[in-house]
């Protein structure tokens, strides 16, 4: 059903899966006006995360459709409301998950509104005004200034779109657990997906020693050659993982399939850290001996607040880390999707909405 | 097989099961002399430890028998070697799980030697000489002045020597998650049991809100009127569970069973860390949405080093804080075993080595 919320005027051309086939189709809905706090922005690029896959099917049962997914947005602003001062049009910016919070809970007054009772996500959210959110698979949005980052200038805004989730995600447990400034640290990455080849991507250029860790012997090439990890390890070899025991101080596991952390927490020093940030329907197997007799610690984090977005857009700017995206045009939405599915894009689809892209 | 090595010709009356049908009969055996650095210790009580049972029937497949379970050892100190200066003949003593360790890692000269590559254990551990270790079901033990702690002078022998096991064990993550200056927030305690109650003790001692939560509604009113704790939660009752959401700083979960560790972070603040301390054969179930949605940890830690299980006994000397115990002759211990299988023991079976109990 269509939003009929009052002030939503302003027709937008997108994609949306209407059922749980989960089949991508062109959709044309309404947006709000441009309130006194929100930019416009004109979305260049998109970035298609696997969480835009369990929507679309509705794979977690609260999928709202017609569901427009995608945040991971970067465009350009074309108008700004009255007490806009973060952004003048023309700025480039992203947006991500977020696109509401209570702001007067702890949690959002210290910056940390992704973990607000009353979150809402950049689709299939509930706005303030009671509308329903629709994502980034569109040409336009409209936004409040507080959950938009500016991307920085050196950035390419096909390349720099997945930082918005995917980046975020291994950048918060790598902050909190004191990876940024810990050159010579140890550092495990599981999964060589879109996650976990930012990771890779954040631990060089932080300075840490990075391990690759994966069931695929066939991506110990690309890890190394094209990522610069320093270490690979096939999770199913039991000599390599017998040999990389205690060896770790720090994890980042980003495999969203259902597996047991056991082996993970055994390559990890004494009072080591796993950071899971996958997040299968099943859950997690946890055996408590590597747990215990190694005093280690399992924990979660999702994305990040704004603050730290703009804080790691930033370091990205700084140290020129974008993700390496294979760019689609909109009509290959549903084929990249499938293909997402298997696992099979190095390492993001970024989708060309606006088709500025020399590329296709 | 018993002890053969050269100098083992002490002769000890003890208790130890044969076979994997766990159960235990009077057993005479041999130890080591009191070397320079040993103390000779007449055992005055035990504890008996879940430990014990999956040793006893070889649950882990590791046991090497004949076992003298028991590493919850209170006694008197009967003879010292020429370098022991920590002890004097006549000393209350104690000795916990460890017998020895490599004493030259860097886990070791951290004191935390409880999680050295070499330790090994006071029962079912290879000592430095070769000989198989022997515990605390017996009159007599041998050891190594370094695992041997002070009992303060105003603690019973008998209700003191479950702390060296099931008291450290809750103390360790308490300490290292600051709950020890922390008063005011708020604990949680999974499971009411050996460990669990000492849990509540330390929680009320060290001025914290402690909750105890449990499978048993009948367990409120003692959890309450004999233990002091302040809130109550029923884990089967949802409506209890919903309540409870999001309102505790930090859980210790000693259920040894396994569950799945969602419904207790659920109960955790954003930031919130569930500590498990118990050992199931079986993987702990970790649903990932309770863990990232509140960027919550689950750590584990294995009992304790030998410098903090002195500072526990100091902090429950100050205290007062002894374990509930039930006390039992020598030729109760299988009674007793299958009565903690069942978990009908408030809370912990002590056997009373040398029948100094008037109790019994």
């Amino acid at each position: 059903m269509a939003q009929t919320t009052p002030n939503h005027t302003q027709t937008v051309s997108g994609w949306a899966a209407l059922d749980n086939s989960g089949k991508i189709t062109p959709y044309t809905f309404k947006r709000r006006e441009n309130g006194v706090d929100d930019v416009t922005i004109e979305i260049l690029y998109c970035g298609i995360c696997h969480t835009d896959l369990h929507y679309a099917k509705d794979d977690w049962g609260i999928t709202m459709y017609p569901v427009v997914p995608g945040h991971e947005i970067t465009g350009v602003i074309t108008k700004i409301g009255s007490n806009v001062s973060k952004f003048k049009v023309g700025d480039r910016a992203g947006i991500g998950c977020l696109a509401s919070s209570c702001l007067e809970c702890d949690l959002c007054k210290d910056s940390q509104e992704n973990y607000c009772d009353n979150l809402q996500f950049t689709y299939n959210g509930i706005f303030w005004d009671g509308s329903i959110t629709y994502g980034g698979y569109s040409n336009m949005i409209v936004a409040d200034q507080r959950y938009v980052v500016h991307v920085p200038e050196n950035l390419p805004m096909d390349s720099a779109a997945p930082l918005l989730c995917a980046g975020i995600t291994v950048f918060t447990p790598m902050k909190d657990n004191d990876m940024l400034n810990s050159p010579g640290k140890k550092l495990g990455v599981v999964g060589l997906g879109g996650l976990g080849h930012v990771a890779v991507k954040f631990g060089k250029a932080f300075g840490l020693h990075v391990t690759v860790i994966s069931t695929s012997p066939s991506k110990e090439r690309e890890a190394k050659e094209r990522l610069g990890a320093d270490g690979f390890i096939v999770s199913t070899d039991t000599e390599q993982m017998e040999v990389g025991k205690r060896t770790l101080d720090f994890i980042i596991d980003t495999v969203s399939a259902p597996h047991s952390l056991g082996p993970m927490l055994d390559l990890l020093k004494v009072k080591g850290t796993l950071a899971v940030v996958g997040a299968p329907a099943k859950p997690f197997e946890l055996p408590s001996f590597p747990l215990l007799f190694g005093k280690r610690a399992v924990k979660g984090s999702i994305i990040g607040g704004i603050k730290e977005t703009q804080e790691m857009m930033d370091l990205c700017g700084k140290h020129n880390i974008t993700c390496d995206v294979e760019v689609v045009t909109p009509d290959k939405i549903n084929e990249a999707m499938q293909r997402l599915a298997k696992n099979d894009v190095r390492y993001r689809f970024v989708i060309d909405i606006a088709g500025k892209s020399s590329e296709h």
